[in-house]
C-alpha cells in the first residue's frame, strides 16, 4: 500500500523556469541532491520524492519581491502544490516542518515562497492530542453558555506588582468580565513574581466566584523553560486557576507539545512575534496554514488579531484567520479551537466580527473599549455585552442603544 | 540597585516620524498602552519602561518595504537602540523574545523591523548552561587534534533504509572521513526507523573504531516531541555513539533547552528554516543575534551556511555568521561553539573561509566535494585535507598540489 501524503500549496515567485524551480524545491527537500548521485535510484525517488502536484503561474512580478535570488529578467509568480510521503518522516510535527519548511525559502531559485495551505493525513491525528477543552470547556470553566467571552489584558502591561495586578482584577472582576489574561510581557519577572501574582489574583477571583457562583477565567502566562511552566501551571491549578497562556513562537513547538500533554487547564496560545513570520507577504506562513501545527499540538485558544486592530493586517486576513481555526481539521479530530480577537476592540466590531465568524463562539478582549467607559468598568463589560446582543440578534447598535444606558454613552466613546 | 539591562540594536523603517515610531515599539513592549491609563505612571514608566538608547537616521527609503504600515509619503530608515530592565522578564529566553522579538513587527508604525545584535546581562550566563563540549569537546570526541573536522551528508538526504544508510557510512569511515551527519529530513520515519538506523550505522563506526582507534563522529538527527528525543539520544549513547542532532527552529527554544539539559553528547544545531527568519532584509533576525540564543540553549555546533553556497546568502553574511558564534558571550563564560560551513564546498573555499574565521576550529561538510573525485571517497577526503593544510599553512592551493596527487586530481573536479 503506498504512503499517505502531505499536501502543501505554496506561492511561488522565480526567476528561473517555474517548472525547473519547482522540481528544485521538490528535490532538495526530499531525496534529490545538487549532484546525481548512484544511490539516487528511479525507484528511491518514486518512493520518496516530494511530487509536484500542480503548478499554476498567476502573473509576472515587476522584479524579485526577494534579494538574493538567481539573476533573470523574469520573475513569474505561481501557486505550487507538492506532497510528500508521510513514509519520510512520520507524524512527526517537527520533522514535518523541517520538511515543508525547512531550507526551501534560501534556494537561489526562490525570490518569494509562502506557505498558503497545509494538508495532513490522518496519522496527524493519531499522534497528537489536540485542544482538551475548545469552546466547550472553556465555556462550562467560565460559566458563560453563550455568546462571547468578554475579556480583557492587564494593562500596563508590565510594571504593576502583584498586590497591584490583584487590584485591578478586583475591578474586573466585579465589573462582571468574564475573561482576563496577563500581557505576554509578563512572565515571571523579579518585579513581579508568577507565584506572588497568581496567589493575589486567585484569591480575589476564588472570593468574586463565592460569591456569584461564577469564576472568571483568568489566562496567566506560564510561558518558560518546560520545567518552569509546568510547575507555573500546577501552581494555577493548586489555587484554583481555570487557564494558563503559552506565547507558542517563544516556546516551539516541542515545548507546547510537552505543556499540553502534562496541562490540566485550557492553554490560551499567544502568537507574539508572529509578524516575523507573516509580515512580508513574499515570505513565510499564511495563517491558515501555520494554525494547523498549534491545534494538533494542543492549543485550546489562538489568538488571531481582531478587526479594524492597530497593527498592519487588513480585516480579510483576519477574518480569514478565524475562520481558519474553526474549521475541522480531521473528519473524525475536528480539533477547533476558540479564536480570540484582540487589538482595538469595541462593541463597534461586534456585527462584523459575528458576521466574519459565523458564530460567536470566541473570545474578544478589549482595553479602552472598556476602560474607556465614563461609567466605569461594570458599565464598559455591560455595553460591550449588549453591543454583541446586537450583532447575533442582528439589531442595529443605535437602536439597540435606546433605553440601554451603558451601550448608549458607551457610542459615544467607541 | 538599578535593574541590569538587555540590550538590541535593530534596523527599522517607519512611515512616521522616527522618534515618535521608536516611542510606540518602546511603549509597546514594555509598560506603554495605546490609551493612557492611570496606572501608567512615571514612577513604573521609568522602572519598567524599556528606553531609547539612540536612533540614527540612516537614509530615506524610495517607499514602504512591506506594505500593511500607515500610509506615508516618507519612509525613514534608522538604527534603533532599545533596552529593556532585566527586572521585567528575569533570564527567560522564552520571555526575552517575546519581548524583544514579540508584537513588534506588525505595527503599522513599522514597515521595516530587523533584529541587528542583542546583547544580555550576566544573569544569562547564570540561568543557561550554554555548550558542554564545543570545539575541544568535539575535537577530543572525534579524534582531530587540529584542522577542521571533514565531513558530509547522508545523501540522497531521504529514501535510503538503515541498511543502506550503513553501508554509505561504511565507504566514508573507510575513506578516512571525521564527521557525518544525518540530512535534516531524516529523522525517524517509517522508512528508515531511527533505531534501526543507529544500530546499523554505529556497528560500522565502532568496527572501525577498534581497528583504527579513531571513532568517526555521526550526528544523528533526533529532532521529534521531547519524549522522543530523549529515548533516541539514549539510544545513541547506548550503541557508542558521539552526537545527536536537533533541528532548532522546528524544535523550539524550549525544546533545546530540554533535551540539552538531558544530554550526555555534543548537540549539532540544524538551522533548517532559517530562510523564513532572514530572507527578507527588511523583516526578521540578523545571525548574529539569533545565534545567541541557541548559544545559551547549549548547542555545541551551529549551522553557518558557506562561502559561495548554493543558497541566496552572500558571503559576507556568511563569514559575518561564523565569526559571531566564535566570538565569547560573556567575560566569564565565553559559550563558543563550532561553526558548520556546508553547501556546496570544496577545497577552493578553504582559504577564504580560513581567512573568514581566522582559525581552523570548525566542521565543513561536502557532498559533491568529496563524493565527486574521480579516485573514490578516500582520495576526496584527502584532497579536503590537502585543501586544508595548504590554507593553514598559506600556501597557494595549486602549488601544494605538486606531488600531492588526489589534490591534484580533485582541483580539476572542484
Amino acid at each position: 500500500m503506498s504512503s499517505p501524503r502531505v499536501h502543501v500549496r505554496y506561492w511561488l515567485e522565480t526567476g528561473d523556469d517555474p517548472q525547473r524551480a519547482a522540481e528544485v524545491i521538490a528535490g532538495e527537500q526530499s531525496s534529490g541532491t545538487f549532484l546525481k548521485l548512484a544511490g539516487e535510484t528511479p525507484e528511491l525517488k518514486a518512493r520518496s520524492g516530494a511530487r509536484i502536484e500542480s503548478l499554476t503561474v498567476l502573473e509576472q512580478a515587476a522584479g524579485a519581491s526577494l534579494p538574493g535570488g538567481m539573476a533573470s529578467d523574469r520573475h513569474t509568480r505561481c501557486e505550487l502544490v507538492l506532497s510528500w510521503p508521510l513514509d519520510n518522516f512520520g507524524a512527526s510535527l517537527p520533522n514535518l516542518v523541517d520538511t515543508i519548511a525547512g531550507n526551501l525559502f534560501e534556494l537561489r531559485q526562490v525570490s518569494g515562497l509562502r506557505i498558503l495551505e497545509l494538508s495532513l493525513p490522518q496519522a496527524f491525528a493519531d499522534a497528537y492530542p489536540g485542544p482538551a477543552f475548545g469552546m466547550a470547556g472553556t465555556r462550562a470553566l467560565a460559566g458563560v453558555a453563550q455568546g462571547p467571552l468578554i475579556g480583557t489584558i492587564i494593562k500596563p502591561s508590565v510594571g504593576l506588582n502583584p498586590r497591584e495586578t490583584a487590584e485591578q482584577v478586583r475591578q474586573l472582576v466585579e465589573g462582571g468580565i468574564d475573561f482576563i489574561k496577563d500581557d505576554e510581557l509578563q512572565a515571571d519577572g523579579p518585579h513581579c513574581p508568577f507565584r506572588e501574582r497568581v496567589s493575589a489574583v486567585m484569591a480575589v477571583i476564588n472570593e468574586h466566584a463565592q460569591k456569584t457562583g461564577r469564576k472568571v477565567m483568568m489566562a496567566f502566562n506560564i510561558t518558560g523553560e518546560l520545567d518552569q511552566m509546568k510547575a507555573r501551571h500546577d501552581w494555577v491549578l493548586q489555587h484554583g486557576g481555570t487557564c494558563v497562556m503559552v506565547c507558542v513562537n517563544s516556546v516551539g513547538l516541542v515545548g507546547m507539545s510537552a505543556i499540553r500533554r502534562h496541562s490540566q487547564l485550557p492553554i490560551h496560545a499567544h502568537r507574539a512575534g508572529w509578524g516575523i513570520l507573516s509580515r512580508s507577504p513574499w515570505l513565510g506562513w499564511s495563517f491558515p496554514a501555520w494554525q494547523v501545527l498549534w491545534r494538533l499540538a494542543g492549543a485550546d485558544h489562538l489568538h488571531v488579531n481582531g478587526l479594524r486592530n492597530k497593527f498592519s493586517e487588513p480585516d480579510e486576513v483576519v477574518a480569514e484567520a478565524a475562520r481558519s481555526v474553526i474549521k475541522p481539521l480531521f473528519a473524525e479530530a475536528p480539533m477547533t479551537v476558540v479564536p480570540v480577537f484582540s487589538s482595538a476592540q469595541t462593541g463597534l466590531q461586534a456585527r462584523d466580527t459575528f458576521q466574519a465568524l459565523g458564530c460567536a463562539d470566541l473570545i474578544v478582549t478589549a482595553g479602552g473599549g472598556i476602560f474607556g467607559h465614563p461609567d466605569g468598568v461594570s458599565a464598559g463589560v455591560t455595553a460591550f455585552r449588549q453591543a454583541w446582543d446586537a450583532a447575533m440578534q442582528g439589531i442595529d447598535l443605535k437602536q439597540h442603544a435606546q433605553g440601554r444606558p451603558a451601550l448608549q454613552r458607551a457610542l459615544d466613546f467607541w
